[in-house]
C-alpha cells in the first residue's frame, strides 16, 4: 500500500468526453474571478481521445456556448453547415420523391445554424481552450480509473475517490487494441448492442500487478463517464437508468457516397414504402452519414438484438433498398455501427449535491436528432459554474439543487421528443388516410418542424428557483422531483406582479437564454452581437436598458438607479471583494436607445456605468447603443427584446447567459434581493 | 573556406517582414499544384520577430487576401475595428470641436472593414500559415545575412547569393541589445531619422571570427529587406530610391490614454488652430496610437532633423497642446518613435526579372494612412504566384514583367496620395476663406473621403498585359516605364470590342479584384461569399455565369461552352498535366441565375462543371446559384456584377483574384488564347 498517495481537490471530473471537457472548461474560465484558485482534476480511463464516427451535430445553442468560451469561430469554419432538410416519401406509385424542403434551422432563431463536425475536433477545441484559460494548470490525466467512491457526511472534502493508474496497454481503447487502422472493421465496439464495460477486469489486472493507486478527497465530483457510467453505478441501484428499449434497430455508416440521388448533400429524411427509413446527414470532407433502419434485425426474447448478424454489407444493402430507384455505392467507409433505439433517464442527477452526473451518464436516447453531444455539453455548461462559484465561496450552496431541476427536466423533454420522433421515423408511411397503422407524412413533417425548435436547444426554459425569479410551481416547471419541489424563488410576490415584470421585456423570457441582437459600442461605434459581451467568465451581469438618455425624466431615473448601484451598501459593492474592481463578480452593461451621435459616453452616462481606473482610464466597453451600424445593418434590439424605448428596464443575467430577473429601474431593492439569494456577501 | 557550402534553390527570399512572409506564404500555398515541389528559403538577419509598435492598420484588400490564405478570421477576431472617423477643427473661437463624422470604410466596398492589429500578430499568422501549407518545409532562417549578390546571364540558377551566419548576439535587434524591457526607452531605433544600417559591420565581425558562410544559387531572389534594403543597394546606384523629404516631423506614441477627450476610441483627425495636427488611432488592448506633429523640431541644413532633441516628453507635450482644452495623460506607454515625412520610390522593381524588390525596399512614405504594411503585403501577393508558377514551369516567364508595371504604378499612386495628404494634414487650418496659406478644412475632408477609397486597396486597377486583357496603353496604365511599355495584351482587338466585352459584366472591371457577393452552393444551399471560393492555391479560374438554365436557348449555349471545355484540344485539357484532375491548374466555377429549387446539379449541369471522380463521386463544390438564402439574405450577385441574368458571360480570374478576361459564352477561342498567352501547354 506504499503506492497509494492521498490529496485534496476542489473538483474531480471523471470522464473526458464532451460533458467532462465542458465542465473542465468552465472551471478554467473561472480563473479570472477573485478568490483562491480552484484545484481541478479531470481523469479518463482511455489513453486516446479521438474516435472515428461519434455524435457530431451541433445545435445553435451549443455554438452560442462555444462562442461565449471563445472558440465558436473554429467550429464554424471547419464544419459542414446544414441548411435545408429534404423530405422524401413514396408517391402513389410507391416510388420515393421529394415532397418538401424546410430550413434546417428555424430562421431568426439564433445567429448560428446547426452544423456538423467530428467530435474529435470539438474535443480538440475544448482541450486547447482549457489549456489557455487555466494557463496549463488543468489537463486531462489519461489511463486513470476510479475504483472506489464514498461520500462522508462532514468535512471540507467529503467525497473520497480511490483512483487506479492503468498501463498504456490497459488504457488503449478496444478500437486501438484491435490494431486496426480501418475503424470500419470494428464499428460496434461502442454500440449499445454491446454488454457491460470493462472497469472491473482492468482494476483486477492493475491490482494483480500491484499497480499505482491514489486517494483523492474532493469537495465535488462530476461524473461524465458515459452511458455505462462507473460513477453512476458506484452510487447504487437507486441511480440506475430507467426506461425502455424499442424494437427499432438502426445502422450507421460514414461514407463518401457515389450516387445519383440528387439530395445527397442535404439533410434528408427518407421514408420508403416498404423498406424502412433512412436519414442522410452530410458531413465535412465529402463524408455523408447514413442512418439506416434495419428491418431484418429484431431483438430476441431478452430484448437485445444479436450483434453478430450486423455487418456493414447488411446495413448498406438496406440503404440501397430504401434509396431505390436511385443508386448508391462507395469506395471509402470511415466508420460504421448499429444501435437499438431506447430512452432511459436516471432518477436523480446528484447525490447530496456533492456528486453530480452529466451527459450520457444520466440520459440515453437515439442519436439521429443530433442531441447527444449537445445536451451533454449543455448539462455541464449548466453545472460547471455553479459548482465552481460555490467552491470558490462566491455563490451559496443552495444554487446546486437547480442543476437537477433544470437539466433533468430537459432530459425528460428530450426523451419524450425522441420517443415520438423515433416512432414516426421508424414507422411505415401510411398508404392513404385510411391506413391507420401507417405514419402520416403530414404528421411527420409537423413533428419535424416542431422538433427543430426543440433540437436547436433554444426552447429550454428553466423553472423558478433562487436563480430564476418567475411565476409558477418549481416542481411543475422543473423535473417534478422532490429536489425541484423544494426550490423556491426568494421573492414571494404574486403571479400578476411577475407577469408585469416579464412584460417589461417581452422578448427576453425569464428562464431562457439571453437572445442576441446587434448593438453598437457607444465609444467606438463597433457593432457587436450583444451575446458576445456575455462571455463565460463566471460573472453575473446586470443589463441596464437605459432607454432614452436625452429625456430629462429618463435621465433622472437612470441617475437614481446608478446612485443606488454606487452606494456603499449596494449589492454591487457588497458583491465586490475588498481591493477588487467593481465589475469583478457582477458586471453592469448598458444598452441605451438614444441616437449614438447625440450622446457621449463621458458626458451623458454616470461613472458607475464606465468605471475609472487609475492606470487605464475610463472603461469604454460597457455602454452600448441600439442604433444603425454602417456595415452590418440594424439590430433593433429594443423592439426585438420587447423593451420600451423610453423607459427601458433592468435584467439580471446568470453566468450561463440565462435571464434570471427582470424589473423596473426603480426595483433596485428587489434586484438586490435576487443577488442576496445567490451570492455570499 | 572549408566553411562555405553551396546549394541551389528555386526562390530565395531576403527579409522576413510582412512582404517577405507574404512571398513565402504564396510559395507554400503552391504546394498543392502539380509539378515538382519548389525549394524555397527565407532568411532574416534578426533573431527575433516581434517589435512593439510598427505599422498595423489593415485595409479591406489585405483582409480579403488573408481570407484567401485562410487566416482572416484570426485577424478579424483579435483586431480593433475602425468604424468611424471624427474630424476635429478649430471653431471661430479657435477651440477645437468635432466638425464631421464619416465612416472609416466606404459602405458596401468589401465584406471587411479597416482594422488595426499589431504587426507581430500578423507575422505570427503568416508563420503559422507557412508551416501548415508547406508542411513545415519552409521556415524562416534567422540570423542569416546576405553578403554578395550577382546575376549570371545564363544557367538554370543564375542568381548567386553569398550568405553569412551571425551569432545570436550579432543577430539581436538593437532594441533587444539595449537590454530594455520597456521598449518606450529606445523608440527611435528604427526611425527614418537614423542613419545607415549595420550590415557591413556585422559582416566584418563575422569574417573576423571566421564565421560560417554559404553560397546559394537561386532561380529567383525576392528582396523584402526594408527601407534600407541591402538587396536594393547591392543592385547598384541605378536602383536607389528617388524622392524628397519634407520639413514635416511627426512623433508617434502608443499609450493607454487617461483623458476626457470624447472621441479617444474613434479614429480622429485633429487640426488645432496653431499647435499642429494630431491623428488618433485606437488599437487593441486599450492602446491608442497618437501621430503628433512636432512643430518645434525642424530639419537642419542637411535636410535631416536632430534626433537627440526628440523625447517622449517633447512629443507628449505637443499632443497635450493640440488637444486643449481637453486633458490627456497616461501611465503606460508601449512604444514611441518619430519620423520625417518623405516619399521615395525605386526606378525599377526588378533586375532582369530574376531579382525582385518588394515593400519598403522600393517605396517609402508616411505611416499615417496605414498603407505601409498593406502595400508591402500586396506587392508580394502580386509577385509570389507569378514567380512560383514560372519556377514550376506552369506559367510563361513573360508574366514576370507585369510585377513592375502593376505594382510600381500602385507605389506611384501611393506616393502621390501621401504627398497630397501629408501637406493637407500638416498644414495650419485656414482661418477663413481669405486665408490662402491655411488649409481649407473642406478640402481636407474631401481628400479624406477620396483617400478612403484609395486606402482600402480596392481601387487598384492593373493595366493591360498578357494577364489583363483590356483596352488602353500598357505604359500609360502601367508604371509608365519601359518595362510596362513593352507589355501588350495578346488580343489585338479594337477599343470598341473591349468595351463591349467589359459591358458583359459592368460590375467586374478587368484589371480589378473580383468583387464578392453571396451565392449559394447548388447542392447544399450553403451561402458563400463567392470570393471565399477563390482560394489562394495558385490556380487560375474560369467563372461561368451560366445565366438562366431553365431557358432552352441558354441551356444550349451552356452545353456548347461545356462541350468546348471538355474537348481534347481545349485549353482546359491542355493545361491539365497527364494523370492530374481536370481542375488542377484551371478550375471552372459556375454561378447560375435560375431558382435553386427548380434546378438540380446532376440533372441540369454538364458533367465538366461538376467532374466525377472514381473514389469520391461527383464534385459538389463547383456550381453556385444567385438566389435567396434562409439566414444570410440575398447577395444579388448578377445585378451587383452587372451581368445579364438570361445570358450570363464568362470571366477568367487570376490566382490573385484579379479579373483577367471577360467574354461571351461563344468567345471560347479568345478565352483559349488568353490562357495560351500565360500558361505553358
Amino acid at each position: 500500500m506504499a503506492d497509494t498517495t492521498e490529496s485534496n481537490v476542489d473538483v474531480l471530473i471523471i470522464g473526458a468526453g464532451p460533458a467532462g471537457l465542458m465542465a473542465a472548461t468552465w472551471l478554467s474560465h473561472l480563473t479570472s474571478l477573485p478568490g483562491t484558485a480552484l484545484k481541478v482534476r479531470i481523469i479518463d480511463k482511455r489513453s486516446t481521445k479521438i474516435f472515428s464516427g461519434q455524435a457530431d451535430g451541433l445545435q445553435c445553442r451549443s455554438l452560442e456556448i462555444f462562442d461565449s468560451l471563445g472558440f465558436a469561430d473554429r467550429v464554424w469554419k471547419e464544419a459542414y453547415h446544414m441548411i435545408e432538410i429534404c423530405m422524401w416519401n413514396p408517391g402513389s406509385d410507391g416510388v420515393i420523391r421529394r415532397s418538401d424542403r424546410i430550413p434546417d434551422t428555424i430562421v431568426g432563431l439564433s445567429r448560428f445554424q446547426q452544423i456538423v463536425l467530428h467530435q474529435g475536433r470539438i474535443e480538440r477545441f475544448f482541450l486547447d481552450n482549457i489549456k489557455k484559460y487555466s494557463s496549463g494548470q488543468i489537463s486531462v490525466e489519461r489511463g486513470v480509473l476510479p475504483e472506489e467512491l464514498a461520500i462522508q457526511d462532514e468535512g471540507e472534502f467529503p467525497v473520497r475517490v480511490k483512483l487506479r493508474y492503468l498501463t498504456e496497454e490497459e488504457a488503449a481503447t478496444p478500437q486501438v487494441r484491435a490494431g486496426s487502422k480501418d475503424a470500419a472493421t470494428d464499428g460496434l465496439f461502442r454500440s449499445n448492442l454491446l454488454g457491460e464495460d470493462d472497469e472491473d477486469s482492468l482494476i483486477s489486472q492493475s491490482k494483480a500487478r500491484q499497480g499505482k493507486s491514489e486517494v483523492v478527497n474532493a469537495k465535488y465530483v462530476i461524473g461524465c463517464d458515459g452511458a455505462r457510467s462507473w460513477t453512476r453505478r458506484a452510487l447504487g441501484p437507486e441511480f440506475e437508468l430507467r426506461g425502455e428499449a424499442t424494437d427499432f434497430i438502426w445502422g450507421v455508416m460514414d461514407i463518401i457516397p457515389i450516387t445519383n440521388f440528387p439530395d445527397i448533400r442535404m439533410r434528408c429524411a427518407i421514408h420508403s414504402a416498404e423498406n424502412g427509413s433512412l436519414m442522410v446527414i452530410p458531413r465535412e470532407n465529402k463524408l455523408v452519414r447514413l442512418y439506416i433502419q434495419l428491418k431484418e434485425v429484431t431483438p430476441d426474447a431478452s430484448g437485445r438484438a444479436d450483434r453478430s448478424k450486423i455487418t456493414p454489407e447488411l446495413i448498406f444493402e438496406a440503404a440501397k433498398r430504401i434509396l431505390r430507384p436511385y443508386e448508391i455505392d462507395y469506395e471509402y467507409c470511415d466508420w460504421w455501427t448499429a444501435y437499438q433505439i431506447g430512452q432511459r433517464i436516471a432518477p436523480s442527477f446528484s447525490a447530496k449535491n456533492r456528486i453530480f452526473l452529466a451527459g450520457d451518464a444520466v440520459h440515453t436516447h437515439s442519436p439521429k436528432a443530433g442531441q447527444g453531444m449537445n445536451v451533454s455539453i449543455q448539462d455541464s455548461f449548466n453545472l460547471g459554474w455553479k459548482v465552481g462559484l460555490v467552491a470558490k465561496g462566491i455563490c451559496k450552496p443552495s444554487i446546486l439543487s437547480t442543476y437537477q431541476s433544470e437539466r433533468r427536466r430537459v432530459a425528460q423533454d428530450l426523451i419524450e421528443f425522441d420517443q415520438k420522433f423515433a416512432k414516426l421515423f421508424s414507422g411505415r408511411p401510411a398508404k392513404d388516410v385510411m391506413d391507420a397503422e401507417g405514419v402520416s407524412m403530414e404528421e411527420f413533417k409537423d413533428a419535424f418542424l416542431k422538433g427543430n425548435l426543440f433540437a436547436s436547444g433554444l426552447s429550454v426554459d428553466y423553472g423558478p428557483s433562487n436563480l430564476v425569479v418567475k411565476a409558477g410551481d418549481p416542481a411543475e416547471l422543473g423535473d417534478r422531483s422532490e429536489t425541484s419541489r423544494l426550490l423556491e424563488g426568494i421573492h414571494p410576490i404574486g403571479e400578476e406582479e411577475f407577469a408585469a415584470k416579464q412584460a417589461l421585456a417581452s422578448g427576453l423570457q425569464v428562464g431562457m437564454r439571453f437572445n442576441s441582437f446587434k448593438v453598437l459600442n457607444q465609444a467606438c461605434a463597433r457593432p457587436w452581437h450583444f451575446q458576445e459581451r456575455l462571455r463565460a467568465d463566471g460573472r453575473f451581469r446586470v443589463v441596464l436598458f437605459a432607454g432614452n438618455m436625452l429625456s430629462a425624466t429618463q435621465k433622472e431615473r437612470v441617475d437614481n438607479f446608478c446612485e443606488n448601484l454606487g452606494a456603499t451598501e449596494s449589492f454591487l459593492r457588497r458583491a465586490t471583494p475588498p481591493g477588487q474592481k467593481i465589475d469583478s463578480v457582477v458586471e453592469v452593461l448598458t444598452i441605451h436607445s438614444s441616437p449614438r451621435t447625440e450622446t457621449e459616453l463621458l458626458r451623458d452616462f454616470p461613472e458607475i456605468l464606465h468605471p475609472f481606473d487609475k492606470k487605464t482610464g475610463w472603461d469604454y466597453d460597457k455602454v452600448f447603443v441600439d442604433d444603425v451600424s454602417y456595415h452590418e445593418g440594424y439590430g433593433d434590439a429594443y423592439r426585438n427584446h420587447g423593451v420600451d424605448k423610453e423607459r427601458g428596464c433592468v435584467v439580471a443575467v446568470r453566468p450561463d447567459q440565462y435571464v434570471g430577473w427582470i424589473g423596473e429601474l426603480e426595483d433596485f431593492e428587489a434586484l438586490g434581493r435576487y443577488f442576496e439569494g445567490i451570492l455570499v456577501f
